[in-house]
C-alpha cells in the first residue's frame, strides 16, 4: 500500500505572498486530470499572445523525460503560444509511448487554442516509468482554454506543486528603453510524488519585447547563479525544467524591440530577471524535503571560480555537513574534510573557515580567538552562513542548500507502509 | 553537552570471528592513553622484525591530517619496524602543532623499541582540528612495547574501533613458491567520534618475503576492486590510512624473495590479499553509521570501466537511492535518475535495471513482465543487488555501499543534546 507523504509546512516558509499583476499576453487556466487524485488541480494552460518569444534551460541528466525532449526540439524556432504542464506523473523512462504522449498533448493544446502544436510547450513532473495517458487530458485542455485569463499567478502556483509545502511565486519590476516591464515567475520545487523523485520546474513571464537570443542568453547565464547554485540532496532529476516567455505586449506601451544580448538597455531587464530567478531558487532550497534550516555557502579565494563552485557544491552536498548544521552544531571539520574530498586545487594550511562573522578555523588550524558560545547561539537561527576562504585566488562562488534532517529520510523512504 | 552516540550492533555484523593465528615477524599490545575516555583501549602499537617491507594508500583528500603526511613521506624507504595508531583524535587540520605531534609520537616509539623514528608508520582517527597531545602517549608506549606480543589481532581490531559496533578481521592463506604464507587484516569503519566525521583505518600483515615495490603494486590495485569500492555517504575522510606490512618471516620456512610485481610466483597471494582487502572493504559498509542493508551495485555495458565506476558511484552515493532502499522499495526511478545525473555516456532508450535476479527495467521503460510482488520480497532481505546494462560497451564496475536510514541523520546530526 502506498502511503501519502504528509508534508508540514517548511518553516523556512514565506510570512505573505507579492501581489502580483497580470503580465499583458499571457493567460493562465487550472484543473484536474485525475492523473494522481481527482480532487486537486494537476494541469497547468498557459496562453501566449502571439509574438511569444521563449527561451529554456533543462536538466543535464543524460535520461531526460520525454517533455524535456520535445521541448529541446521546440526551442530551436524561439516561438512560444502554449505551456501545458501536469503533476502527478513525470512521463520520463515511458519508452516510445511516452513520446506519442507528448505529441498527442501538444496536439490537443494546439487544436484547443487554435495555434500550431509545435509551439505549445510540456513540462510534466511525477511518478517516473508510468505511462502517462494523453486520455485524461482531452476535454480538459479545451475547457482550460476557453476558461484561461490574465493573472492567478499563485493559483498557477500551486497547480504545479507536488509535495511542495508552499507556493512559490517572485516579481520584479524593470525598465527598458524608460518603459516599466514586469518579470513573474512561478516555481515547484523538490516536494515528492511518492514513490518518486524531486523534480524541479519554474516558469517565468515577462511582456517586455525580447528576442528569443538574447532570452535564451540571459536565462542560462541566470540559471548559473540561481537554479544551478542550488542542491538538496544533489540529486538531478530527469524533469527538470525552466522556461522564460516573453510575449512583448509593452511594446504596446513604448518598449523597445531588443534583438542582442548586448544591448545596453537590457541592464536593468537582466538584474530583474536575476532577482526573480533567484528569489525562485532560494524558495526551492526553502521547501527542501525536511529542511529546517536554509544554508547559504560561500567559497572564495580558489584558483578559479569553477573550481570554487565544484568546492562549494561538495560543502553543500555533503551528508555530514549536512546533518550537522540539522544538529546546531558548527563542525568546521566536515567543512575542512569536504573541501579536501572536492578534488580542486587546495592547501589546507591557508584555509579559513567562517560561520556567520565569527572565524572559526584559520591558517591550518582552529581559530584560538573564536568563542563557543557566540557561534553556538549563531547555529540556532534558521538561516546559516558559511564561509570558506582558500587564500589561492579570486575564484568566488556562493551555493544555496538546506540541512538534511531525519525527515528527508522519512518522506523519501517511508512512502511504503 | 556532548553526548556519545550509543550505536546498537549493526544488523549486518558478522555471526562469528576468524580465529587468526599469529603472523610470524609482527607483535601486538593495547592500551589506555585516555584521549577521549580513561576506560578504553585507544592505542594500538604494532612491532615489526627487521626486514619488514611496507606500503600504503590514502585519503585523496587535499587537507589530510598530519599523520597521512608523516606516513606518505616514510613509505618512499619502504621499511617498517612498527605501527602507533590511535582512535579518539586524528591530528587532523591542528597545524604546525600536529607536525610536531607526529614527530614526538615517532620518536616515543623509536626510543621505545630501539628503532629508528622513520621506520614507524602512524595512523589517527576521531575529532579534528583538536591538538593532539603526544605526552599522553609518554610511558603508554614504553610500556606496549615491553608487553607486544605475537597475535591478538580481534584485541586489535578492537582497541582502533571508534563507533564502530563490530570489531573487523579479515584472514586468507595463500601459496607463494609452493610454501604457504598468511595475511591478516584489521580495519576501522565508518564509526564516528562525537563531534567528527568518519575515518577508516585497515591495516594488513603478511610473513610473506615481498619487497615494498611490489607490495605498493598489488596494494593500490587491491584497493581499487575494495576500498575505492565502497561507500557509505559519498564523504571522504582526511585520515583513511590503509597500510600492508610485510615481515618476510617465511623466508626462513623457505618462501622465496620477492623483488617485482610481475613475479608470476605472486599469484595465489594477489588473490589472497584481494579477499582480505575484500573482506574488511565490505565489513566496513555493513557497518556503515545507521546500516540496515548492504547493497550491491553493478553496472556494466559501460563506455569503459572508469564510466562504469562514475555511475555506480553516482548510484551508490545517490540520497534518493539509499533513501528508497531503506524504505525496501524496487525504485527503479531513482536508479535512472542517478545514471543520468552522473554525466557520463548513458542512452536511456538502451537501460535495463535488475534488482536480484528480476529486469524491471529495459530498453527505456518499465520491463511489462516484471511480477512486483516478487520484487518487493526481495527487497525485505538485509542484502541486495542492482544491476544496470547500459548498452553501449564493456565497462564494468562494482560499487558497495548501504542504506540511508534516519539513523544516520540521528547519528551525526543528534550528537548535541
Amino acid at each position: 500500500m502506498l502511503r501519502e507523504a504528509m508534508p508540514t509546512l517548511s518553516p523556512l516558509a514565506p510570512q505573505s505572498y507579492p501581489d502580483i499583476p497580470p503580465i499583458a499576453g499571457v493567460r493562465f487556466a487550472t484543473g484536474s486530470a485525475g492523473i494522481k487524485t481527482k480532487t486537486r488541480a494537476d494541469v497547468l494552460l498557459a496562453l501566449f499572445d502571439k509574438g511569444t518569444s521563449v527561451a529554456g534551460v533543462f536538466t543535464a541528466s543524460k535520461c531526460p523525460g520525454a517533455p524535456v525532449d520535445w521541448c529541446r526540439a521546440r526551442l530551436k524556432r524561439g516561438r512560444a503560444r502554449a505551456l501545458v504542464a501536469n503533476s502527478g506523473n513525470a512521463n520520463a523512462f515511458t519508452g516510445k509511448a511516452g513520446v506519442e504522449t507528448t505529441r498527442r498533448i501538444a496536439a490537443l493544446a494546439g487544436a484547443a487554442a487554435q495555434i500550431d502544436a509545435s509551439e505549445v510547450f510540456l513540462a510534466s513532473t511525477g511518478v517516473i516509468g508510468e505511462p502517462l495517458d494523453a486520455g485524461k487530458f482531452e476535454g480538459l485542455i479545451e475547457k482550460l482554454a476557453a476558461e484561461a485569463s490574465p493573472g492567478g499567478f499563485l493559483a498557477a502556483a500551486k497547480a504545479i506543486m507536488t509535495t511542495d509545502t508552499f507556493p512559490k511565486v517572485a516579481y520584479a519590476k524593470a525598465l527598458l528603453g524608460g518603459v516599466e516591464v514586469s518579470i513573474a515567475g512561478i516555481a515547484k520545487g523538490s516536494g515528492m510524488i511518492a514513490p518518486d523523485m524531486a523534480t524541479m520546474l519554474a516558469f517565468v513571464f515577462t511582456d517586455a519585447p525580447i528576442a528569443a537570443a538574447p532570452l535564451q542568453e540571459m536565462l542560462r547565464r541566470g540559471a548559473d547563479t540561481s537554479f544551478n547554485a542550488i542542491t538538496v540532496d544533489g540529486d538531478t532529476s530527469t524533469s527538470d525544467t525552466l522556461l522564460l516567455f516573453a510575449t512583448g505586449a509593452a511594446a504596446g506601451r513604448g518598449a523597445p524591440k531588443i534583438a542582442a544580448a548586448g544591448d545596453r538597455r537590457l541592464q536593468s531587464f537582466r538584474a530583474a530577471l536575476d532577482e526573480v530567478l533567484g528569489d525562485l531558487a532560494r524558495q526551492i532550497v526553502k521547501d527542501g524535503e525536511g529542511a529546517r534550516k536554509f544554508v547559504k555557502i560561500t567559497v572564495e579565494g580558489a584558483v578559479s571560480k569553477r573550481s570554487a563552485k565544484i568546492i562549494a557544491r561538495a560543502i553543500a552536498n555533503s551528508p555530514l555537513v549536512k546533518t550537522a548544521i540539522a544538529g546546531e552544531d558548527a563542525n568546521w571539520g566536515r567543512v575542512v574534510m569536504a573541501v579536501g574530498k572536492a578534488g580542486e586545487p587546495a592547501d589546507r594550511d591557508r584555509l579559513a573557515i567562517s560561520f556567520g562573522d565569527i572565524r572559526v578555523a584559520y591558517k591550518g588550524a582552529r581559530d584560538p580567538s573564536y568563542d563557543e558560545v557566540q557561534v553556538a547561539a549563531l547555529m540556532h537561527r534558521p538561516e546559516i552562513d558559511i564561509r570558506v576562504d582558500l587564500g589561492l585566488g579570486k575564484g568566488r562562488a556562493t551555493i544555496f542548500t538546506c540541512d538534511l534532517t531525519k525527515e528527508y529520510v522519512a518522506i523519501n523512504g517511508d512512502y511504503r507502509s
